[in-house]
């Protein structure tokens, strides 16, 4: 399976909302073809323990495994890949140190998606597509934002902010390779089911 | 030189008493033969950005450059070492990716430093010796826990926690090769003269 087809469905840890490797079990169950694990405010040590725990589902599952800003975390749980934002290690930097790694990169306009891609990027993160609770000073870019992102660049886009069963279709339209995912299955009451339904819609449309 | 000699006078930035860079340079002015970075509650953007100065300020004195607990960042920032404690990345994970730098452990008692010596540790990070204001949950050793730890393991040992100029000099007596120190240097009013006077009471007493 190519990149763009593990980014489908993407879903991103919070545990505000659950436990991260219960959220991360169950996500896969119901169809999660990418996990990441986005942890804050804990030990680096704890970080490592519950990576590598979502490491092993993630290979059990076949699903690709990402590790939200630290790098660190990313090469001792052996993850596949790194997302980095605009105040995280810049990209070409990743690429240096972890030459093996997927590089994803957060991008709000087209010109930051291709300067992530310049830098070496494999794939773009794009948004905050909607207003989002997950990240609340996070800045709006919309749909037609959106397929300029898409167009702009030749690596994968997976679109993330705000994305749920009600507006993943639209999202899809505008041409992205994937949807990434925090509330609208990790906040939901049946993870497991609220992933399905949401491959669901996304496979109706590509 | 070699490491025993460069751990004597090991300076650990906290931004809470001064800015990183700041204190750092002055330190280096006044004889510290090592700097730590130690950084939290701040991106790892901010992180590298700090700390890719501190290491130009070490190479302009010959000193050498620590980052505590994340590797990402000693990784990104070219550092010659990472010092670790029970909450960070284990010893001989470290050592796994990062087979170049040097690796320092925090212990409180023999048998830690013994495991960390195991592992593939470079350097023992002993303590906290004394009550400190820098990290007040630490266990304090005492003096003859401390010299216990260096009879224990056959790489250098550093001293930490609560060390100032009135009490080096019993440190030193220990049989450590140098002491970590944070308030007595850079909460001080001359950062400079503070650590130019310590480096003297530790030259007297090797």
């Amino acid at each position: 399976m190519n990149l763009r087809e593990r980014l489908k469905l993407y879903v991103i840890t919070d545990r505000r909302l659950i436990n991260e490797i219960t959220g991360a079990r169950e996500a896969l169950e119901g169809g999660a073809t990418a996990i990441q694990l986005r942890i804050k405010n804990t030990s680096t040590r704890e970080m490592i323990e519950v990576g590598k725990k979502i490491r092993k589902l993630c290979d059990d599952f076949g699903a690709l495994f990402f590790v939200n800003d630290r790098l660190d975390v990313a090469l001792a749980t052996n993850a596949d890949g790194i997302h980095v934002g605009k105040e995280d290690m810049p990209v070409y930097m990743v690429r240096e140190i972890a030459p093996n790694l997927i590089v994803g990169a957060s991008a709000r306009n087209p010109q930051e998606a291709k300067d992530a891609e310049k830098q070496g990027a494999h794939y773009i993160g794009a948004g905050s597509v909607f207003p989002t609770v997950s990240k609340d000073d996070a800045i709006v870019t919309g749909l037609e934002t959106l397929r300029l992102i898409v167009e702009s660049v030749s690596i994968p886009v997976v679109a993330i902010g705000g994305i749920n069963h009600s507006n993943v279709r639209e999202v899809m339209k505008t041409g992205v390779d994937g949807v990434a995912v925090i509330s609208a299955i990790m906040g939901a009451k049946d993870i497991r089911k609220a992933a399905r339904e949401m491959l669901l819609i996304i496979e109706r449309d590509i």
